[in-house]
């Protein structure tokens, strides 16, 4: 094969598919971006579109312009519905294929309902920007219901608000969900006190944020009692998810407002590929971050199980970043001839977690950071994260409006079925 | 009456809507605004949402926020579907009802298709922030999919573009997109070369900002056919579009985007009222901007057919607010028992456009401003009339920007449906 004619097909362009085609730059490789959707997101403040803070646009930059200056890469607006391993092909739902020679799946993950699949219309997940939008929408159509019933049943129905799942996600949620009642809306309603919203945190676990430490879980908790309304409901699994509400255990409670932040399932990677995976279906990997017996199939990110110090790495982003990193320097050594790489080894960089505003937990080793410190650490590592000036400028402008004026800018109402006033 | 008592309903949270509420501050009423979204927009800037420049939520603001400090004012989400002028109620969607003892009515204008209602699916008009982002949406997955078929004539019709209707909108959309190929999206495609998109602005009259002098009207025709890629049809009506395209005159011409800037619909407020309308369906007003008959309810903005000096006011935000400063006047004349105001009369703040980045024509008066000058008023004008510090901020921010970069920052294809990428 002519290594400089080597055609590489990345499928996603979450952290995973983008850092592994920026590590490549200038390794003389021709390059295929497909993705569903013209943006790359940034996930980890997607709760933050979902409750008003932030806008849309400034999470979201277009895939194209991100490699507009790299002749090498291509990229395609394309939804993959298989691969054809034998013949070396990506199908597309259009009805084309692509052939490579080194494929990279890195499709994520959507929520799953652990087999309860008619829950997702009245429990919406957080992965997409449209995600966003609907959460934002229901949450802020609860209260305008809630301001126009007369009915005192019908109305507490409307002012509570349960989330499933209390990972960092569950409780950023509910920590803002507390703010827009406490802080945000009140003096804005006439018939309703928005204070008297109600809040839960339902998780079927001990604890929340189960992967701190027990102490940070604590304070979190704490914390977010604090804020009044709202309540946490550990070792309590949910049963059932209507349009009515919520049952936990054998207890049935009337809300209106259900978003699911509690399980994952991998995209169907594993079945295209006829691989091995885990019970959430993400794809079992070799140390190199292979597939078994196609070492020119890459699956990086939240679609791969992948261990380290016989722990599997978490689906975070800069988990998803590490394997993209490796990946590129297992595709350089294999161009240049040199010894592949030491298996994959992931280096954690702590876990974070909002608590509302001007409130984390941080943990990074042996430290262990909360409250404000770990609140304006947080924030400025994640403006460091965010890709260009235009977007870091966006958003610490809207996150110091918020903070000074207890104003949140993206309050919209949007896209809306009008079937959701009921 | 008890005059403190006294229940103004007033529906739509437009210019004319806002304005006449802002004027009736400490007036010792009691008001109810009803609307059927949640935010005021600012529609003479949603074309720049349609087209990538602004992001949605910079241009819209939650109605509650705007009066959160006024006690008199109450705010509903909700449809009106009806007025009933004798028990003196509105109806709403939802089967309440509300009763007034003055009615405003001031729902805006949607977009028409002068009977050809099957021409909407695929011209869409831009009067919401939906209409918007559907606009946005279509424009970019243009490009996306002239960069991904094989057929140079499908190639060729996915890069057209046609505008329908040469008022300010049309010229202002057509210059933007016209930026879009030449100067924002060149270097990101490997397929196709954007600069060859072909952009057509239609007009049925005679020449292009036909309420413009016909000088500025030249100079902004000429000014867009420098761009590169527009053509400009006037004197020749749409007789027909369909999915693959329009035909204008007798001539088809293939174009998978079309958007609709050419006739507006009033709201049914005519229908509900039972009142004499003209063929827009502008419900024609008395001197007082009251319907004749019923003192206690007024018209205002696009909803209205006023005249002054013997004109139709255009519809327009500077005229909508006028008319609302009037009828808060009126208001105020009456509970005090005061003399009535004199009838409307509009003060003509002038026309303007713009025609893409840097240019755009004013007039006011005798007075004639083109080119950049005209652009930088224009521009500062706008950031005057948004609502508060930090949308001023935040659209200055995103034109500086785009200006100094040739980046725009809500390049976002989103609420898609994936039929749209056929």
């Amino acid at each position: 094969m002519d290594e400089n004619g080597r055609h590489i097909v990345v499928v996603g362009a979450g952290f995973a598919g983008l850092q592994f085609i920026k590590d490549l730059k200038g390794a003389g490789v021709r390059i295929t971006l497909i993705d569903q959707r013209n943006h790359h997101l940034f996930q980890p403040l997607l709760y933050q579109v979902a409750t008003t803070l932030l806008a849309t646009s400034e999470i979201a930059w277009p895939i194209r312009r991100l490699f507009r200056d790299r002749d090498d890469v291509t990229t395609l607006l394309g939804t993959v519905i298989g691969v054809d391993a034998t013949a070396r092909e990506v199908r597309l739902e259009d009805g084309s294929a692509i052939s490579y020679d080194t494929l990279v799946i890195a499709t994520g993950a959507r929520h799953a309902y652990f087999g309860h699949d008619e829950w997702a219309e009245h429990a919406p997940g957080l992965k997409t920007l449209e995600d966003a939008t609907t959460i934002r929408r229901r949450i802020l159509l609860a209260f305008e219901r809630a301001e126009t019933t007369t009915d005192p049943d019908e109305r507490a129905a409307e002012l509570t608000f349960a989330v499933i799942g209390a990972g960092p996600t569950g409780v950023e949620l509910v920590g803002i969900i507390a703010e827009l009642a406490h802080r945000i809306l009140p003096r804005e309603f006439r018939q309703i006190d928005t204070h008297r919203a109600r809040i839960l945190l339902v998780e079927a676990g001990p604890r929340i944020l189960a992967a701190f430490d027990p102490e940070l879980s604590q304070y979190a908790a704490d914390a977010l009692e604090k804020k009044g309304g709202v309540q946490i409901l550990t070792g309590t699994p949910v049963t059932q998810i209507t349009a009515q509400g919520i049952t936990v255990g054998d207890d049935f409670i009337p809300a209106r407002t259900v978003i699911w932040a509690a399980g994952v399932q991998a995209s169907p990677a594993a079945e295209w590929l006829d691989a091995e995976a885990d019970r959430a279906g993400r794809v079992m990997v070799t140390p190199a971050l292979t597939v078994d017996g196609h070492p020119d199939i890459f699956v990086l990110g939240d679609t791969a199980h992948v261990e380290s110090d016989g722990q599997m790495v978490p689906g975070i982003a800069p988990a998803a970043k590490q394997q993209g990193q490796y990946a590129a320097r297992v595709i350089r050594a294999r161009l240049t001839g040199a010894e592949a790489p030491d298996p994959f080894r992931y280096r954690s960089m702590g876990n974070l977690a909002t608590i509302g505003r001007n409130s984390a937990v941080i943990e990074y080793k042996k430290w262990r950071l909360r409250g404000w410190p770990a609140w304006w650490a947080w924030g400025i590592a994640h403006i460091y994260f965010l890709i260009g000036t235009r977007s870091r400028l966006a958003v610490a402008l809207s996150w110091l409006w918020s903070f000074v004026t207890g104003q949140n800018s993206a309050r919209l109402i949007t896209q809306g079925d009008n079937s959701e006033r009921r």
